[in-house]
C-alpha cells in the first residue's frame, strides 16, 4: 500500500486479496464461533482454511479422483499466524494458492480476508499428501492433478 | 404443492421460504460439518437457528438493549425436527418468526432450507426468557422490545 | 431434596445421577465450548447428549448391528431445557435412558449433571427411528435391539 | 525405543509421555468429533491443544494475573503435525511443555497422545505473546509468569 495517494477501502482490499488468490470462499462470520474472549476462537481459521481447501480440492478434480480411484489428498501438516482477531458481525473471505509442488505432496498456502476491516486477518499453509486410500500408503501426485495444481500455483 | 400444474423449483421454494419468515440469514454448508454419517451433524443445525436467532435479536433491538441496560434474552429451551439430511455442498437459508409472546417470555420460531434441495431440512423452536443479568432474575419483556417481536410475529 | 437432614454434597448429587441414568459418559467441559457469554455454548449440550447417545447405541447392540446389516438408528427430533449455565473448569456425567418404544421408534431420555455444582445443567430427550440404511425407509425395530432398550427403559 | 527388548504397551507409553510433558490433560474423544473422512477432525487437534495450554497458562497464573490486571497472553502463531489418525472410542492425553522465551514472548509445544495406540497423534507448537489487553500492546513476561514458565520449561 506504500506510495499509493490514498488507503484503499475495505471492499479494494477485498477485491486485490481475490486477484491474488485463486480460490476463494465467502463465508460468514457466526456469532457461536467466538470464545470467552468474544473474539473468534482460534480452531475457527483453520476450519476457514479447510473449507478453502476443499474447494480447491474441487478445482483441480481432486475430490473426483478420490471417490473414483482411491488416490486423494491427506493434511499431514498445517500452521496459521493470527494477525487480526474477528468479531461478529462480519464476512471472511478464506482464499488458497498453491505453493512448492514435490514429487508426493504439495503445499497450499492460506489467507482469510475480514470484509469489515479490509484486511487479512490471519496466514497459513497446510502441506498436502498425494495417497492411495485403498493400499495405505504415499504415491506419486497422479499427472492430471499435478496439471491442475501447476495453474493455481503461485511463486511468493 | 398439491393441486399446483408442476412442482416449485428449488429457488421458487426458497423464495417462498422468504416470504414466510421475516428474519432470515444465507449460510454456506462447510464440507467440516458433516460427521462420520457423512450428513450435517444434528448440532450444526442448532448453530444454524442461533446464527438466525442472534440476528433476530439485532433485528428488534435486543443486541444493544442488553450492552446498554443489562436487560437481555436468555435461550431456556430448544428443539428440533429433523426432516432432510444435509450434505456439502449446499446452502441454508436460516429463518425465524415470533410465536406467542408472554408476560416474561416468548416463543422463536426457526427452520432451515436447503438450496439444493428446495426443501426445509429442519423446524424447530426456543423458547426466550426476558432476563436481567444483573440482578440474576426474569423481568417482563421490555416495551420497546415486546413491540418490535409483534412485528415479527406469525400465527400459525 | 426437601425433608433432608442436610443438602447432598455435590459427589452424592453425581452417584445419585448415575443411580437414575444407567448409561452415563464423563466429559471434561473444555474451555473453548464457552461463547461470547462465558457460558458453555447451547450446541455443546446436544453434543453431550450425541455422546451419550453413541455409547447407548454401542450398548444395545445397534452400532455393531448397523456395520453388519444396514439396519441402523437416525436422530429424528431432539429438544434441551436449559436450568443451569455451565462454565469451564467443570466436568459434566451426561446420561440417558430409555423411555416410550413405539413400531419403528422410541425415545431417549437426556441430561447433563455438573459436577462443579452437583446440580442437573440440562436435560431433553431424542426421538430414534428405526431405519434400513439401504432401503431408505423405517423398519420395525430388530427384536434383539428391542430387547436391549427394554433392558434401560425407566417410567416416569 | 529403540534397544528395548519389547515394545512398551500403550499404558506404558502414556506413562512415558506423562513423564515428558509437565502439564497434561485426558480428554475422551467424542463420535461428533469425526469428519466424513471417518476420522476426528483437523480442528479438533487444535481444540486438544487450547485445552492444554489453557491448563498450562492456569498452571503459571496467567488466567488469575489476567483477570486481576489485565496482563495476559495471546496466542499468535500455531503449528500442527498430523501423524496419525484418531478415531472414537478414544481417550487423548494432551500435554505441553514450554520452548523458548522470549522479552515478550515464549513458545509453547503441544502433543497429543492416543491411549488406544500408545502413540503420539499428532505435534505442535504456539507461539504465545505477552499482552496488555487495556493498552492493546505487547509488553514484556511479567516477571512471576516467567519465573513460572522456566519450571515448565524443556530443552529439546
Amino acid at each position: 500500500m506504500s506510495g499509493s495517494a490514498r488507503d484503499a477501502s475495505p471492499d479494494e482490499q477485498v477485491d486485490a486479496f481475490r486477484a491474488i488468490y485463486p480460490v476463494t470462499v465467502d463465508i460468514p462470520v457466526a456469532w457461536g464461533e467466538m470464545d470467552a474472549y468474544q473474539h473468534v476462537n482460534n480452531i475457527v481459521y483453520f476450519r476457514y482454511f479447510e473449507t478453502a481447501r476443499i474447494s480447491c480440492f474441487e478445482r483441480v478434480g481432486y475430490t473426483s479422483l478420490a471417490s473414483q480411484s482411491g488416490y486423494g489428498p491427506i493434511l499431514a501438516a498445517t500452521d496459521c499466524r493470527f494477525r487480526l482477531p474477528l468479531v461478529y458481525p462480519d464476512t471472511v473471505t478464506s482464499g488458497t494458492y498453491i505453493g512448492d509442488i514435490g514429487e508426493t505432496d504439495f503445499v497450499m498456502h492460506y489467507a482469510v480476508m475480514s470484509h469489515r476491516n479490509g484486511r487479512v486477518a490471519a496466514e497459513g499453509k497446510g502441506r498436502i499428501v498425494s495417497f492411495d486410500y485403498g493400499a495405505g500408503c504415499k504415491i506419486p501426485l497422479p499427472d492430471e492433478i499435478r496439471l491442475q495444481l501447476e495453474q493455481l500455483r503461485r511463486r511468493d
